[in-house]
């Protein structure tokens, strides 16, 4: 019903087209958008008149395209993403408030770590996560935390996979991972020098929703060599649990449970 | 190509499901999300199916329908409302803390104004903005800023509507309506008490990106009675200018001009 005689399906289409823009490309002219998604002028042509018809794609002045408005609400109101937003910001913003320079908000998402909320203090620390940015699993301490509390069968499948080294101190080889993974567990926290950027460490911690399963996880990022554990891991800890809390679960001690007033999580 | 035999296209379909997830029901069985879209088991099935493929929808551990993070990212990696977020987020934060109780960031969408941010400090001012939720133009400050600043075609479109008196203050009559557009021109916000909640008084200022035109608005709300304008007022301007230049733009005096550094807005 939904196939291009190409037998490639209308919402994959779509899916392409609206992933055209992006940080670096907001605006697209209609040419410069059938030659990105390699598709025919006429065929984006009518896609994008329809996408345009329900506001998810508009036309700015000059005529190019961009994302509508219509887009952003559709994502936003059922999102899991949002409402996780919204119970991390406050506790996020204490942090800043109390010297932390970097903090972010990630999610799992396939074998990325999909970053949700990011605030920064105005200073100078490298911090290449970006909101709605990414990062691989083993590239980041979020990733790592994420692979502490998966399911065993997830974690057998990241340990056999090939994983790049994307600095020099990117851990790669499965044993050395497996031993990563289970101190994780047993501190409730872990801190990576240098593995996706040489200058800068990362200090991760779960965030549950039930009891070891993180649904999301906080990270501090440091300048390397400044990580000052004592002060920092407490910190993300006590963020981690009101958050929890926020998204109306009761952490007690090792167990978590669900408060009788549903939040939107 | 893309239509059903009832003629309804496949994007608008989807649109529909995406659309059926909301605050209150971020998650739906798939029978349940056919009723609520109001189409065949079968078809949602096969929609359904390909937008779980796509990643905008996943099943959760009960197998109910949820939103994917991808969606998500999807709509937040080319969005006006992300970049527009981000230069406005240190700024609301600035107001919340110096002792303001709600701020709120609109765009508009079509009639509405649409709220992509909005921050409280913990207190108990009535406030029915809602991250991605919408108020009427006409029944709310930040909807007259967006009308004062409109084209003239849009202005004589909205004061030729019939609207709704949503409290007893709420102004309808074209003629009041023109007056207090004039005046926002003049002193570059409004003040509007009870016009959507008795309780409450709205109080907006315009963010602008070009002279004249409203990109966005920046709001306070504050208990019926204790609007400060004097203290409100110039709060609210000096961080719509600070807004403005995070977005890459110069306010000087009454003239608007884009930076050289190119922002993504």
């Amino acid at each position: 019903m939904a196939n291009s005689p190409s037998g490639e399906s209308v919402i994959h289409r779509v899916v392409r087209i609206l992933s055209a823009f992006g940080e670096d490309s907001p605006a697209l002219g209609l040419r410069e958008l059938a030659r990105s998604v390699d598709l025919p002028v006429s065929t984006v042509y009518r896609l994008v008149s329809e996408l345009e018809l329900e506001g998810l794609l508009v036309r700015d002045t000059a005529g190019r395209l961009r994302h509508g408005h219509r887009l952003w609400e559709l994502a936003s109101r059922g999102s899991r993403a949002s409402s996780l937003r919204e119970a991390a910001l406050p506790p996020m913003e204490d942090l800043i408030n109390h010297g932390f320079s970097h903090v972010s908000l990630g999610v799992l998402e396939g074998n990325d770590v999909l970053y949700i909320e990011r605030l920064a203090a105005d200073d100078a620390t490298v911090n290449i996560t970006k909101i709605a940015g990414r990062l691989p699993v083993h590239g980041c301490s979020a990733g790592l935390v994420f692979m502490a509390y998966a399911q065993e069968v997830v974690q057998e499948m990241f340990l056999s996979r090939r994983l790049e080294k994307l600095t020099e101190d990117t851990v790669t080889e499965p044993e050395k991972l497996r031993a990563i993974l289970a101190e994780i567990r047993g501190r409730g926290y872990v801190s990576m020098r240098g593995i996706i950027v040489p200058e800068s460490s990362g200090i991760s911690v779960p965030i549950f929703t039930e009891k070891n399963h993180a649904v999301a996880t906080l990270s501090a990022i440091v300048p390397r060599g400044e990580e000052s554990l004592n002060l920092i891991v407490p910190h993300l800890k006590i963020a981690s649990s009101a958050i929890t809390r926020r998204l109306g679960y009761e952490p007690s001690g090792r167990e978590i449970q669900r408060r009788s007033t549903p939040a939107a999580f």
